[in-house]
C-alpha cells in the first residue's frame, strides 16, 4: 500500500568532548547499506520512527537508551526536518523498509541534542554497541539521509543555548580541566578560532571558572594549571542575561 | 480504519503590535465547536495537516497565506508538539474529522512564528477573513488543543531570538515610534516590567534607535519625541554577539 502521510521519527545528536585530543565528538552508528566504507554514508544518529502512542520526548529518550545505553540525559529538541526528499537513495528506502517492515517513502524527523561526558558513557546496555562510534564534528560530512544538515543545525542550536546559558556546556569537560581544553571546547562550539591571550582575558571575567591549587600530572610538556567549573556561580551569572536587547 | 501513525500539521503564531494601545497581539481564528463563546476554546492559530508531498516550511507558508492572506512572511520554526493527548476533547476530534475527511486520533504539530505590522495586514485574500481576529497575548489562555502552550513556547523562542538579534523585533513597530511604545513592546516580549528611567538609559546605548527631529501630532497629552530604527546600525551591532559566553 502506498504511504499516505509522512512517518515521524526522532533523531538524537549526542555531543561529547575528547579532553585528551581536545576535540568535539559526535556519537553515531554504522548501518551496512553502502559498500564504500571509506565515506560517511553509512553513519547516522541514533533515532527511530515514533510509534502511534508515544510522546515525542519520551520516544527520543527511549530510542537513545536502546541504541546507546544513555539514560536520563537532558535532550533538547531543536528542529524538525521535513524536506520530502531527505531520504536520498533507494538503498536507504530499502534499508528503512527492511528495518521497520513497512513501505517508507517519507519521514519527517524531530531532532534533539544532548551533551555528555565521553568518559562516563557506558554502551554496555546498547543493542548495537559494536556499531557505535564517536567521530569528530569536522569529519561528519556526507552522512546518511540529511544527517550532516541535522548536525549543522544541532551545532547552531547548541551555540545559541550556550550564549544564553540555557545549557551547561561545561558538562562536557572533565571535573578538572586546563584552559587549553576549555579554549578548544569554546572554539569548537563557537565555530571560530580565538587568540590565546584574548581568550584568557575574557575567561578571567567568568566568575564560575575557578583555578585549583593543582597542576596536570604525567604530561610530557610543562604541566598546566587546572581549573574547575562552579555551578552555583554559573547559575547566578545567568541573571545578567535576559535583561536587554541592545 | 484506525489511525496507524500520527498525522503531521503546521501551525503559525503571528505576532503583531498594536502601537496605539501599546499591546502585543496574536492572530487567531475562531472555529465553531463549543457553544460557550465566552472562553477561548474556539480560538486557534492558522494551521493545517501537512500533505504527503509538501515540504514543512512550504506547507506553513501555504496555509498562512490561505488562512490569513499573509504572503512571503519570515516564518521561524520553533518547536514540535507531540503529546499524544494534545487533542483534548472529543468535540475537537470530530471537528478535525469533519474538516479533513479522515479519522483523526493524533496530530503532531510543527510550530512557526512570524512578526508582522498589524496595520499592513490585509486579510482580503484569506478564505476565513470573517473568522480572523487579533487578541492580546495576556488574554490567550485556554485556547483550542494545546495552543496556549504553543503560544508560551513561541514567546520564549521570540525572546531568545530577540536577545541574540536573530530576529528584528522592531519590524513590529510603526516607522516612527515613541519610547513608550518601544518600552511596551520590550516588556511584552521580555515578559517583565521595567523602570522607565532605567529603560531609557539602556536604550540610549542602542546605536540603532535614533531620535527624529519630530514629535507626535494630534494627541491629547504632551506630544512625545519620535524615534526610528536604523537597520544598518542594527546589523553592525550583531557583531558583538556571538563572541563569548561569560
Amino acid at each position: 500500500m502506498a504511504q499516505l502521510i509522512p512517518y515521524l521519527s526522532v533523531d538524537c545528536v549526542v555531543f561529547g568532548f575528547d579532553a585528551e585530543r581536545q576535540e568535539l565528538n559526535i556519537l553515531v552508528y554504522e548501518r551496512e547499506i553502502f559498500n564504500d566504507r571509506s565515506g560517511n554514508l553509512n553513519l547516522k544518529f541514533p533515532g527511530s520512527i515514533v510509534p502511534m502512542e508515544d510522546d515525542l520526548d519520551d520516544s527520543a529518550q527511549k530510542v537513545l537508551f536502546e541504541l546507546t545505553g544513555l539514560k536520563n540525559v537532558c535532550l533538547k529538541q531543536f528542529h524538525a526536518f521535513g524536506n520530502p526528499d531527505r531520504i536520498k537513495f533507494d538503498e536507504e528506502k530499502k534499508w528503512a523498509e527492511r528495518h521497520y517492515g513497512v513501505k517508507i517513502d517519507r519521514v519527517v524527523t524531530i531532532a534533539y541534542y544532548a551533551l555528555i561526558r565521553i568518559d562516563k558513557h557506558n554502551p554496555e546496555q546498547s543493542r548495537i554497541r559494536d556499531k557505535l562510534k564517536w567521530i569528530t564534528h569536522d569529519r561528519a560530512e556526507n552522512m546518511a539521509f540529511d544527517h550532516s544538515l541535522i548536525l549543522e543545525y544541532a551545532l547552531a542550536a547548541l551555540k545559541k543555548d550556550v550564549l544564553l546559558k540555557d545549557v551547561n556546556v561545561f558538562e562536557l569537560l572533565p571535573p578538572k580541566f586546563t584552559l587549553a581544553q576549555l579554549q578548544s571546547l569554546y572554539e569548537a562550539v563557537m565555530g571560530k578560532k580565538m587568540d590565546k591571550r584574548n581568550f584568557r582575558k575574557k575567561i578571567s571575567k567568568a566568575s564560575y571558572i575557578k583555578a585549583l591549587d593543582e597542576k596536570q600530572r604525567g604530561v610530557a610538556h610543562k604541566p598546566a594549571l587546572l581549573f574547575y567549573f562552579d555551578k552555583d556561580d554559573f547559575e547566578r551569572s545567568k541573571e545578567d542575561i535576559n535583561t536587554f536587547f541592545v
